[in-house]
């Protein structure tokens, strides 16, 4: 049997690790470290060795890097393009167990945030193990994610009184009616679709690289603040070379 | 000054901690603790003191028990209840920051799971901050969520390809047209509202006591699993005295 560890490490820093997570870190034999394209990886794959190097000791564990397969986001049908890169993924990972891990150990990768909000690897691994015929085990451990790290860093609660609480893509903030959202969390947004929110009496709350050294934060009324922001995400992208984004959608209420 | 830390401990067990947040202990002058009207009262007390004794050494703190005011669940009026609730909860507090809290000192309280989510604490101590005219301050450090841990166990993403990610309450589970929710997780659920999604396709996932010693899982098609769950909660239940509980209900989808 071999079993593989999906590991939430929060979103950034080591500090926001659990201390279940940190025991976790000391069974495992391999970490596997997917490098994806663009120009965070150098930051995103030190980030993670950050962890293990306070955790482990300096360089006192296995770990195997590989390029991860990278989205065809040119592809017209959404879906039909998360399946192929699903499956190239899902190849890349049954070799990388195959190959790389042993008998009665145990693998693991470090995910970011947390492993069950918009990250496919869970599902993957299912996957994989659901068709090892006992094989292959996992298990995994939560992390903090950028959606709590969003509402602790602006001191706000996710939801008002009474109110759900929605976690959504930028896709959909492009595409729905604006008048359907009250209060919803946007992630994964590439085209900074808060912008289609102005006249709508709503209020911004919007984070880049939140737990990590460069964070900013900006809020305020969408109509006042929109201005602001696009420019000072086009500054940041600019000068790091990428950014990672988050925002929650509030409308305003008469309310207390 | 005087600041207080509103601490996310996770859904209960120590080991779900984060590094921040023990970091963040060895900062408090007092630690306030509200004790909730029902049988989990010594429970859910208990817990708290186990984390605080790990981390910090046995009965090495300053802590404040008071009486927390309880809802009135009877008021025929769910925003006005949770009104005056909320105005009882507002003198308690101030009372204890005036009365326990020295200049210069801090002060936090261990908020069960996460901060953000479904608990009014974080707007409670911001109103007080905004109306102390700069003498009182406030902080958030994040913990793992039920919602999190309800997936993590389940080992599934919370949400599938494209999805949004609703959290929702019983109450709403309990009056909105079963059709419109297609993926959602359910907190606060009093009266076992999963039960209105039979003939629908549906999947369930439940998790009683998540993260903590009696944790209990319970998944399948709502149709199938619907009377066995109600037997188990009534048991549980009769045993402990208390239940939480959460769950996710999924529509099932011709997908891969
Ligand atoms: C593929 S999803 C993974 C989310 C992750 N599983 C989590 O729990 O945060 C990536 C998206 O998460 C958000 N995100 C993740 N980490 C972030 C951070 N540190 N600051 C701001 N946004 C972040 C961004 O919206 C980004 O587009
Ligand atoms: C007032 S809310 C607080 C939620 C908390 N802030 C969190 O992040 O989990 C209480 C509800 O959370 C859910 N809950 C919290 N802890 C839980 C646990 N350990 N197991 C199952 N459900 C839990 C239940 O639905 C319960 O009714």
């Amino acid at each position: 049997m071999k079993k593989i560890f999906l590991i939430g490490m929060g979103p950034g820093l080591p500090e926001f690790l659990t201390v279940q997570a940190i025991e976790t870190l000391k069974r495992i034999h391999v970490f596997f470290m997917l490098e994806k394209e663009g120009r965070g990886k150098e930051e995103l794959l030190r980030m993670r060795r950050d962890i293990l190097d306070l955790h482990l000791g300096k360089d006192a564990y296995r770990l195997v890097v590989a390029q991860s397969p990278s989205r065809r986001m040119a592809s017209s049908d959404y879906n039909e393009g998360v399946k192929v890169w699903h499956d190239e993924k899902h190849a890349l990972f049954q070799r990388l167990i195959d190959e790389e891990l042993e008998e009665g150990q145990n693998g693991a990768l470090l995910l970011w945030g947390d492993p069950a909000i918009y990250d496919q690897t869970v599902s993957l691994v299912s996957d994989l193990a659901s068709r090892s015929e006992g094989r292959l085990d996992f298990e995994i451990v939560p992390g903090i994610t950028s959606v709590q790290m969003l509402a602790a860093r602006h001191r706000i609660p996710l939801n008002r009184v009474g109110e759900s609480i929605t976690i959504t893509t930028g896709r959909h903030a492009e595409n729905c009616d604006p008048a359907t959202i009250d209060n919803a969390v946007v992630m994964l947004d590439y085209n900074a679709s808060f912008q289609r929110f102005r006249d709508q009496d709503m209020d911004l709350y919007w984070g880049g690289y939140l737990g990590c050294e460069d964070e900013i934060l900006v809020s305020g009324p969408v109509d006042e603040i929109t201005d602001d922001l696009l420019r000072i995400k086009s500054e940041v992208r600019e000068k790091k070379g990428w950014l990672m984004d988050i925002y929650l959608l509030r409308r305003r209420k008469d309310e207390r």
